[in-house]
């Protein structure tokens, strides 16, 4: 991408602002979990109507600050990004947009209100953050893992529409339409709170051939949860097996002939019977 | 089995139908993925009252549309099958059969109605389609996982089929038949219910004694699900690392001698001290 | 344990009854389940009221036709026993006495009927057949992984046993008793509910303390779950990739000197360079 | 830590008090455990109504006894402690004290009886056992494997956080603000109760909408408790998988020459072909 010069005090911005290396940068981060993390809050207890009606200018007050705070960094982040336009297109630029515009929006055409719900999206801004605690590492190991096993995971779920498919038709046919099993697309949908194990007990069969039908539907979905855990697990096992033995197994030179001793149990160089060095410390 | 010559004609149709390596064939098998789902979805919503009072006809009119669409299509490939009983016979056979014949049964004796369920296991055919995205070796992957704990999840399934009923037994004991638990087959519907973690909450335990057996059952259905997951799990990971093993490990021969090193981290041939390529890059 | 002679009669009842490598021995068993399941589901059906309204005296002679049949295995397994007392006294045996006892105390002392609920401890008979169907070594195998994880599932329990208590008092303290939080014993009840993911939803935090508790507590529960199954699966893992790399790497004697090569894709022989026999087919 | 030079009798009752390897040390941690779980039975039983009113006085004075016991306990572990700060600062010393003190505060200052139920800390002593039953051990492996992946369910909680946000306001939206889904916050709580399968059924959406969203969301709660589950498992695999390894592998010395085998299906000396040593029986 073409990457524009940045004036000194634009990248001493950009340092504080994108960066997590100087103190500032890190403070930076934090004030701005705080902030974002307080104005979700504020939000979600603006949707409480008592507290609404009791505080709702103090709401909007704090919004209004919120939101002219982001707006505030939002400009700064156009302003110094090295890549003005790669910025505001990447996800975290909309999403930083997305954060400040239906509040004006709101103010603009009043009837939009609704869509001030949008605005909750800034929670996803907290993914900043685990930049900052590098727990990116962490978030991209599994990332990693998922995204390997994505094809199998595929497969599981065509499976399991197809199981919840033809188990809500079963259940259907059994209660005759009745008792909540008015028509297919709720059958389904109870086949799905059962087969999960969620269970609101919302729509229940009444029949004994439908509870019987339950009943195995019940205990499929309750075995077939290995499937999706064997395979995130097995993913994970395997690629930290492998992690662990590289660190493990570290090779050591025999000081006599030019063996190369990888097995840390061996004493003595395998060719020649030289004392081998002792390994290094094993990690666990 | 007896293989008919086909005409070319006839294998020009088998190679769109059957086949997935063409673009014709391919470009098929996505057309015939979208009018299954949308038959399906028909047969969903004109099951629902309010919609099948108000567009009643026009969905008749798709489900004839989809009707003479399969018809078709399960009379060509019956037409171009190289060995026509075989596949006639065979499960897709069949299901490519149930997917039209229901809806002519319905026309000549009306009272067969309720049958038309029985289309939905259009649904199954969906599976032809994940042949085209090369699913099907993920699925076999994880069939063949299935298959070979069979044995184990079967006695799981005994175990759990015996634990069920015991706490069901003994509940039914403690709530001296009342409070929905009227009899035993209700009460092992209840166990099972339970023991899933579903908890419908439509039959449940009222006395002091019946709370404290169903809490044990509760605990004992908690951790039991680690017996199916370990079971697939250990599959999985097993059968993979085997495979990760074979990727992994590639033997490098000695430009000295005949050894053949296999170790990745071993630098020197381990008996005449040879320096050795360096090893292939590493999967991860 | 001392060993009675047998009469070549005894001994061959013995190998019917007893054994399973004899075919009549096989035939016996496979009846035995049958009449074992036909018996526990007669009494399962006989406790439907409306059921044993109408077909209760057919109920009942079955009922006595069963424990006769029961009655007279048991003798003659008695009967034919190598050494009676040990089998009298073993499991089995117990449970067979169980099985047809509760019948004749029932007709002796009328008032006793509550007991006949115990007759269904004859599925635990059904455990005989494994052994048929040698699933045994599957049971064994899963049994060993349990029992070789049994101190730190006890210690889960303990855990689980100590977080539902905390949760429960803090429920009970949050909704000040109320909303079926009457006392802790419920409250406790409540939280093995909620942290077993059951959910019956007879019992609900109404406070918006109480909820947000709760909440925390779900997490935990759906999170915790994960301990039970990683232990269970890293026992059963670790113990089949044992299995399976006995299995796997068989050692291959080189023809030219006494050198022994276990790796499965060496060619040739690490120590004098002769090219090994091709090792046997890898099982998967 | 300043060690305190013990008296001859404070050390006899330090070894009784604190220790584990006398009989007398034994035979007091289990008394002390019975009387743990006693006072904690007696205090749940005290908050049923029915049961305070009938036998109250007798609660009363039992817990009056186990105070004193438990008070006699916390002064002499003070008296004979080595280091009587350390003691006194350290959790076990302050769960000792909290297990006393509210039942003397309540006795002073009525009013502040509901503290009463800060009795129940009592419980936590109860780890003491663990000690005694030497199940420390693996209690601190599963807490190991826990705190290795610490950082990975981190991200998980994280993750499930912004999951049941979303969620939550989808169907909030979705509903309209009705049917129980009133605030953001409340329709969170219901997003928590279904992604983690709990499924009371307490709040539940009404409209097809909502219903479709909720499917979503049950699904993927289903699939992402593998994700958690798969954390644990793979760390604690791999760790046993190293422990294990440790275990079967032991190196064996080639009597002619320095050589050392350690791979257990070697039959000859990998350098010099004589014969080796049987390896030791394999765990498992």
């Amino acid at each position: 991408m073409s990457k524009r010069q940045q004036t000194p005090l634009q990248k001493k911005f950009y340092d504080v602002i994108f960066g997590t290396e100087t103190t500032a940068g890190q403070a930076f981060d934090i004030a701005l979990i705080i902030v974002i993390l307080a104005s979700v809050v504020i939000i979600m207890l603006d949707s409480v109507i008592s507290l609404s009606a009791q505080y709702g200018s103090l709401f909007l007050q704090l919004e209004w600050l919120f939101t002219i705070l982001f707006t505030l960094e939002y400009s700064i982040r156009i302003w110094c990004a090295p890549n003005r336009r790669a910025y505001a297109k990447s996800t975290y630029g909309i999403i930083d947009l997305l954060a400040v515009l239906p509040t004006y929006v709101a103010l603009l055409i009043p009837q939009t209100s609704p869509l001030l719900i949008i605005r909750l999206l800034r929670i996803l801004r907290i993914f900043r953050v685990l930049r900052l605690l590098s727990l990116l590492r962490e978030a991209n190991h599994l990332a990693a893992a998922l995204q390997r096993s994505a094809r199998k995971i595929f497969v599981f779920f065509a499976m399991m529409m197809i199981l919840t498919t033809l188990f809500g038709c079963l259940v259907y046919v059994a209660e005759g339409g009745n008792n909540g099993f008015e028509n297919i697309p709720r059958s389904i949908y109870w086949a799905i709170v059962t087969i999960t194990t969620v269970g609101y007990g919302d729509v229940v069969p009444q029949t004994s051939m439908g509870r019987a039908i339950a009943s195995v539907g019940m205990l499929v979905g309750y075995a077939v949860i290995a499937v999706p855990t064997g395979i995130v697990t097995a993913e994970l096992t395997v690629s930290q097996q492998a992690r662990e033995d590289r660190e493990t197994r570290q090779s050591r030179n025999c000081s006599n002939c030019a063996n190369v001793e990888t097995d840390r149990d061996a004493h003595y160089c395998r060719t020649c019977g030289t004392a081998l060095p002792k390994p290094g410390h094993e990690p666990e």
